[in-house]
């Protein structure tokens, strides 16, 4: 099998990978950077490294486009110019109506969005099992040819993905709501907070809460993918951020309302539906906060995860919290089930620590 | 020094452990859980178990009221009532207006909110060092007693704490915009998700991403507080709750125009926000997050604290990230400054990880 790959950084040089390992492909490469494109061949991301589009595509049964989001549109309109009527061309873009719009008419182009591999970039950082059981969303529509589309999606579940078909204007509420508007709000609760903060005398400043820190981890993230993200998909965004602000407005009255019994029941909502949302994550399990008091000093988080690693206790999610003093804090771990969270209890209990699990 | 502490979980029971330590005070206890006051008791939080507030109050040159916020006023009140003209009275609650409305007249009432140990609860994990080099807001009003305030601030700063004087209205706001209002907004965000994925086909919920996961962490935590704090900071948390909904308008605005310069510059004010607030924390030091790529089993976060723990580098947040397959991911490790960056991410690839400096 021969493939093209336009763009060959994390997630094009891990197509080139997994497609040569899985399908033992030939991979034609092509991007605009020469000496990325040079990378990708060393590293064996590509077996072939092209001067155009044209060349890449010339032969190929699948076109992965995997420029950014920005320039995507465009590539795979030059790419399917450039391809016969038997070559499938597809792309990764994490935005899918506006490619739609644009190409969704040509039979011969199914829109893609792998669920990978956004936190980092560049070749160096390619795998040939970062799909590996990863979503990886497809967007065909009435045109789309059959035999085109079952050659995509076969070969996104060889190279490891789970193809899932979604039509694009579902798929761009879905990553509105659950990847792009946490970013949005972190945005702007740190404007918020900057405010709130500046505002007060400035020796009253510096008493930033672990909820504040959490609750903006991704404020201004990744700013390249962050713009094209925001812009192609800026009506689905703009909606849930107004869909959101309406239920602050809510939140507000119902504060102001000093109705405690209505206050407790919505703030036991949030703690279920998170709990439904993180266990559907989790495929079932019940996801276990134990909260873990120790010194903050180096190596105590080595020593905590360390016993857990070797009783075979899996951490899915940790977080820590310094104290004042920064000398010492708390330590947040997830552990999937009850059992497990015995045991870890045991474990961290054993090390001498004070460790009690989070009741939500 | 005979010290009477009205409720004796962990903020309470670490007063009474830490005055005893650094001040070797008597000190009295009292709680309306008498199992609970047997065991601080036991524990050596108090000196003495007593039958009522007057009891507890006789002959104490300060009285802590520690009980749950709702609650507090009236304790101290009750305090207030049962002792002398010379015992200061001081309380511990998250939420300061309503006290110092009810009792910031009485000379003898300094409101008090030590920024410690909402994270767990129970005697049983109460601390002599808990306050150390906490910040500890004092709200003196003009009617109250210099000497008094001396001798609380006194004591205060005896047990670790570092007594700031604010007023009433300003604490309020403050916490209301780096405490309260993150948590209004995870409760929101979570509803919204589920909203979100509600409304998709059922076989397509399931891909929550890792910043849904970070921006709802605190969503629900601990109802029996935060019921307190929503409903004695109602106000304050409202008017934060508008403001945000006001910015996520403009927001909204702003993506909707389209305008990608102004989105990036937008975003942009949001990393730089973000990075000034926690360096706020971490006193002028420069946060940097390495992101490491691992697969997703029981002991590689061991091996990398461990590394980097043995070579002295402190790791003061974490963040995992698990990939769609749960055998693999990715870390987010948070060190103060560039050169202990390098050095980590020099330390973890010498594990054979792949690591690479987030840029923000």
């Amino acid at each position: 099998m021969r493939i093209a790959v336009l763009g060959v950084g994390l997630i094009g040089g891990s197509i080139g990978l997994a497609a040569r390992r899985r399908l033992d492909a030939e991979v034609a490469g092509y991007d605009t950077d020469r000496a990325l494109l040079g990378r990708a061949l060393e590293r064996g991301a590509i077996t072939e490294a092209c001067e155009s589009v044209s060349d890449a595509c010339r032969g190929a049964e699948i076109v992965f486009c995997a420029a950014p989001v920005g320039v995507l549109p465009e590539l795979a309109a030059e790419a399917l110019a450039a391809s016969g009527a038997d070559t499938v061309v597809t792309d990764v873009g994490s935005v899918k109506r506006e490619a739609i719009a644009a190409l969704g008419a040509d039979p011969r182009f199914v829109g893609g969005h792998p669920l990978a591999g956004a936190e980092t970039a560049g070749v160096e950082n390619a795998r040939d099992d970062l799909f590996e059981g990863a979503r990886w969303y497809l967007t065909p529509t009435p045109s789309t040819g059959g035999v085109l589309y079952d050659r995509a999606q076969g070969a996104i579940s060889a190279i490891g993905g789970r193809p899932q078909a979604i039509d694009a204007e579902t798929h761009d509420r879905l990553m509105a709501a659950v990847s792009h508007l946490p970013h949005v709000l972190a945005n702007v609760l740190v404007a918020q907070a900057a405010d709130a903060l500046g505002a007060g005398e400035s020796e009253r400043i510096g008493e930033v809460g672990p909820s504040l820190r959490d609750a903006t981890r991704v404020a201004g993230a990744n700013p390249a993918i962050w713009a094209d993200i925001f812009a192609g998909n800026r009506e689905a965004v703009a909606e849930q951020v107004d869909a959101v602000a309406e239920r602050l407005r809510g939140a507000a009255e119902l504060l102001r309302s000093g109705d405690a019994d209505a206050i407790a029941a919505w703030h036991a909502e949030a703690a279920s539906g998170r709990r439904l949302l993180l266990e559907e994550e989790l495929e079932g399990a019940r996801l276990c906060e134990l909260r873990v008091l120790v010194p903050n000093t180096p190596g105590v988080v080595a020593e905590i995860a360390l016993a857990l690693g070797r009783a075979g206790v899996n951490i899915e999610d940790m977080g820590l919290y310094p104290a004042a003093d920064m000398r010492s804090g708390a330590i947040s771990l997830y552990v999937v089930g009850e059992e497990e969270a015995g045991r870890a209890m045991e474990l961290v209990r054993g090390l001498g620590h004070d460790v009690s699990q989070v009741e939500r």
